[in-house]
């Protein structure tokens, strides 16, 4: 049973950006969905209202626990102007799993689908049309309740916020340079990694830095318990062809399960490409290497679609692949197709799109 | 050099709460501490300023990728007057480590102790007097920027919130019941359990939530490597005193370095009582216990002072610890003996209090 939701007028609109100066979650559009949590009304009030600042108590929990989950996904505009969204069911079911391990309460998902629409279909003339664009939704709750005692808050706020997006790494098909970390760690099983929560992050930023100043894009995560299974890239699932097959590490409970990752792999087992999740050493990524069978090695998430890696440093190896530029790659073919089924430029086999109307 | 720190006075005052009614961070004084970071200015203009709701941008960075840690100490009223901070300069400099791991920018600790202090005596009178009770004091940063990418934010707020508390379990020294966790994982070496940062509280809520539901008080969390290490309690770092000696586990990057257990060991080695920081396994705390060498299990935090475990679950397994309630154990002394120095009311050996004045 869908709630209803309100809808408070803006008075004022802003000035749309420039398309040259997006950039990726600077800008934000007229409107935001706001619903909110108590023990006694459970999660209520949907509404959307004039995006405006929140006002939250200095004791309010997520401040101080970390009691914080969100979602990450896109609205796109079609060449024929259809508003699409790309799987956006996956995204709020995420969502409801991250809420679980973090002790948020369920939300109904038909309603944040609801939420999602209807906020989008508002301000679809915020989505740009440019190549690689689009309008990037960001739903997120957070414990408001006001409380420095240590366990699960009684109040939450669920808020969408959409901001219009250019590519997140520049020009989307440039290669990256990864560094594999073998000091810090993301994630261990029984810990919050397969989760879209806030400290995930924070804990992040410290390897990224070190990663960036020794002159790489992002960190490859190392599994916390053996120090050698791949884990993930900062902001995306990674994958490697090798002698023909692809391969990208098992979800695992340290893992996020991203989206694109999902659909890379139907989208191969659609092609007949040979694809397996596994568990897989950085020892028998760099025999591979040696031995010259390590043919690609991409990264996929919602920000970038997939980015094709030109470089894997580990410690003082360094691993080129220099076809991270070639036409024929399966990266190639993949971020053709995605972003082909995203923007409705080609056939969508496995029925991914879902169009705002 | 110390920055001039700004009084804004407060127009109309709270009325202060009934002592059986203070719990653990429930009600706030009438003034915090502010002050601001940007990468221009450095940290600046620190201020007193009326208790007050926060405002921030729905895509302030703390929201959504939890770059934030805290620290937590109190204020004591001895029973001549006086008002003791204890062992202050030990929290302003955890909160600069939990900064440099969560690529947070250092503060200038000189500052921030200063700012504790004025703060604590404009607002004395909220100290209440009673057993048990002190004004707790939670300094605080968060990443205030407004982005959605994920990277160390170039804003931030530090503030100084009070609150006058209760005693955190109740009666003190009520032995409590923890559960041996072997699921979920709190930390591990190479991420960010030494630290006080927002995250690892949130991580926790779920073992904590199952504890509770099995008639457990607390948490004992293993190491997510081996999951058989002692690590520490969910708000508290644990001791046991076995075959006379006390041992606690050492520090090793996933546990949280607490004043308490340091004052504790400090305490214990100048009343040469044998104490030792190793690494200890759950299953020779059960071998000690099974040969009736499990003398006594006892928490230490900021929160409670000492808190003695009267029962210990593993797996099917029930320690039960009967004495945790005599008078003449090393818990009872520790706990006679700090809260006697944070009191005021005996002799400090080790020159931990502060008197503000």
């Amino acid at each position: 049973m869908n709630q209803v939701i309100e809808l408070i007028k803006a008075d004022v609109k802003k000035e749309k950006p420039a398309v040259e100066s997006l950039g990726f979650g600077k800008h934000f559009t007229d409107y935001m969905f706001v619903m909110d949590y108590n023990d006694e009304d459970g999660w209520h009030h949907p509404r959307i209202t004039p995006y405006a600042p929140l006002v939250l108590e200095p004791s309010a929990m997520v401040l101080h626990y970390g009691q914080a989950v969100f979602e990450g996904l896109k609205a796109y505009r079609a060449k024929d102007g259809r508003v699409l969204l790309f799987r956006p069911e996956k995204n709020v079911a995420r969502l409801n799993m991250s809420c679980a391990r973090l002790s948020i309460p369920q939300i109904d998902e038909d309603v944040v689908l609801d939420a999602i629409k209807q906020l989008v279909e508002l301000e679809k003339d915020w989505i740009p049309n440019e190549e690689g664009t689009s309008l990037y939704i960001r739903p997120f709750i957070i414990a408001t309740e006001s409380s420095l005692g240590v366990h699960p808050a009684h109040e939450y706020k669920l808020m969408i916020i959409l901001s219009p997006v250019g590519s997140y790494y520049g020009d989307q098909l440039k290669p990256v340079r990864i560094y594999v970390e073998d000091e810090y760690v993301r994630a261990v099983p029984g810990g919050v990694g397969f989760t879209k929560t806030a400290g995930n992050y924070a804990a992040s930023l410290k390897a990224q830095e070190k990663a960036e100043q020794m002159g790489y894009d992002q960190v490859l995560w190392l599994d916390g318990v053996e120090r050698k299974y791949i884990e993930e890239v900062g902001s995306m699932n990674i994958f490697f062809k090798i002698n023909g097959e692809v391969v990208t590490p098992k979800l695992n409970g340290s893992i996020l399960g991203g989206v694109t990752r999902d659909s890379v792999i139907q989208l191969l087992q659609y092609w007949n490409v040979p694809v397996r999740e596994v568990r897989i050493s950085i020892d028998e990524i760099y025999e591979a290497y040696q031995k010259g069978q390590l043919e690609e090695v991409f990264g996929t998430g919602t920000a970038a679609v997939i980015s094709p890696v030109g470089e894997l440093g580990w410690k003082d190896i360094i691993m080129e692949l220099p076809n991270a530029e070639d036409p024929d790659t399966i990266a190639k073919r993949l971020y053709d197709a995605l972003t082909g089924i995203q923007l409705g430029k080609t056939e969508d086999p496995l029925n991914w799109t879902l169009e705002i109307k």
